[in-house]
């Protein structure tokens, strides 16, 4: 059975932050003193590493699940289908809906419920749940879908990844100048009329890696201790991303039996643009081959890190031609990568 | 193929707290008035209807993820596996890692991540994720582990519910005196001694009735608007439950094949003992039955109602023997079902 995906959607929020509006951040250290210069020279530095220029957030008014619902009445649409014929509706994220300005997360209930509610689903029988797997967590929806349609329990199901990260930094630390909001979905079905998930790969290494990324106080020692925010080990992440990734991607590959030169596109997780080239390239050089032009559409330069929101957007964004240099042809073979949280990294070779 | 579970596990938190522990408590109504009649009237009345006499607290430096790690590591050398072959973690959760006296919910990295680290489990191919599916969310992570070894992917999985729902109660709220901790886990696998789900159904209510449970802020007028409980329309949700339970349930046991009379025992989800009774009333008459003496077993009165984690510890005693009255043999059909935030309800039938 040919199992693949019908339509893609994605919401991206109408706030652009550029850089320079953290200009006069009060940027501290993990031991809440400033640094010795000032935040023109952490924004530049910042920007040559990481290559966002500008991001997004969501309005006031929107929560997670607000994005999450607007991504999946457009991948419904795409995918020409009834939203009741529903099987499954999965939403991957991992701090919930959180409401402008505060910083409990609320998933009571579910986020998926809350799209299934917007959308206005009568079905009983369409099944809601969250998923909680990092920055990785929508191509693991998307693999627990492919399960369900494998295994007989559903023909059709929609998976959402969104994120409002905006909402869980910490304005202290430079590292919240990564994170942004959106949202991507997509409805994975079987019998498409095209597309086909070849392969697919995911691990979680928990030992030294487990807390990477932690949830943890403010570097302002003023601050409420009780308050806690995402925060992140970035240079211990690099690397482990630079030494796990490629590999994981090459066993995916290898599973799938298709060819590296037959890969025509790489949707990675927009993370860091150094780290993402870094990856691609060892991915390649397992190969023995150089890391071709144009393999790897990237969007984080204006949409920064929105977590699980990231690929299904930049996938949804390639599919409707709105990235230059990247356009895909039926029967293209193409990768999707995930790092995060976890730490659990995820592939999938899919033709398109 | 036969997918059954060969191993299960519980941890009981040692904090027992009575009712006549909220006797002092300032109990409002929605509008942040007092009642007009003193806590022993509400105690009493509150006992009559739930069962409940008792709950269990975790002690404050235990969280969600200890419990379940505690319950995880009974059931894997109950299963007598190695925990290394392990192929999923998944962890059934709907409010994260709660500090003691704090109220805001962790899953950075994930809680079934967590488990994993404290397991010291090195396969990084054991793939770890959490799950939120209000309180059926065990039994509906046992149904994804079932699709993961039914499609091919898995072999073995642990699956936990676990939540420490005494950190998230408004002590204001009469409600509150309904919730506890816990932790229940079980190991599903392909060919296993003994045991076979039958059949399995869930389903998502999400129209009127998504917002049945959910979280706001305390009753006391005077508390933090931005600080948010668990709460709940328990009336309609009741309602809700005695209206939609019996029929998935009984759809799942006609789905199975299973005679009714052949069914041994019901682990019904310990919400309150009066819904729980009607629950199971009305299921046998849709058979034109009585219900059966001693058809279900309850750990309510004790244990009270720690939402993911009451069916896998009261399945767990059973098996254990730990409850008077209740045993299983060998090819005995039983029968899981549960309903909670989503408004989400599952069922299923299982060959012990």
């Amino acid at each position: 059975m040919k199992i693949g995906i019908s339509g893609t959607g994605s919401y991206i929020p109408s706030i652009v932050t550029k850089n320079e509006a953290f200009l006069e951040h009060d940027f501290l250290g993990t031991d809440g003193t400033a640094f010795g210069h000032d935040n023109t020279v952490i924004i530049e530095k910042f920007k040559s590493i990481t290559g966002i220029a500008e991001r997004r957030y969501a309005k006031p008014e929107l929560k997670n699940s607000d994005l999450g619902y607007l991504a999946a009445e457009k991948a419904i649409e795409d995918a020409g289908i009834d939203k009741e014929e529903l099987d499954y509706i999965i939403f991957a994220h991992n701090f919930g809906d959180l409401n402008h300005g505060e910083i409990q997360g609320d998933t009571l209930p579910s986020l998926a419920t809350r799209v299934k509610h917007l959308l206005k689903i009568k079905n009983p029988r369409c099944v809601a749940y969250d998923m909680i797997f990092g920055c990785p967590g929508w191509i693991e929806g998307v693999i627990q879908g492919y399960a369900f349609i494998k295994s007989g329990m559903a023909k059709k199901c929609l998976i959402i990844g969104g994120e409002t990260l905006s909402r869980v930094i910490d304005q202290h630390d430079r590292d919240s100048m990564i994170y942004s909001d959106g949202a991507g979905a997509c409805i994975l079905q079987a019998n498409p009329d095209s597309g086909e998930i070849l392969s697919h790969d995911s691990v979680t290494h928990a030992n030294g890696e487990a807390f990477y990324l932690y949830f943890d106080k403010t570097y302002n020692n003023e601050g409420c201790p009780n308050t806690r925010y995402i925060k992140m080990h970035g240079r211990k992440i690099y690397e482990f991303a630079c030494t796990h990734v490629p590999q994981a991607m090459a066993d995916c590959l290898n599973e799938s039996g298709v060819p590296i030169d037959e890969v025509k596109k790489i949707f990675i997780h927009q993370a860091n643009e150094k780290m993402d080239e870094a990856i691609v390239k060892r991915f390649y050089r397992l190969y023995g081959k150089a890391i071709p032009e144009d393999i790897m559409p990237m969007s984080i330069h204006k949409l920064g890190n929105s977590s699980v929101a990231t690929i299904p957007t930049l996938y949804d964004l390639v599919r409707n031609g709105e990235l230059e240099n990247h356009q895909l042809q039926k029967g293209d073979v193409i990768i999707f990568a995930s790092v995060g949280a976890g730490m659990n990294i995820n592939a999938m070779v899919y033709k398109y």
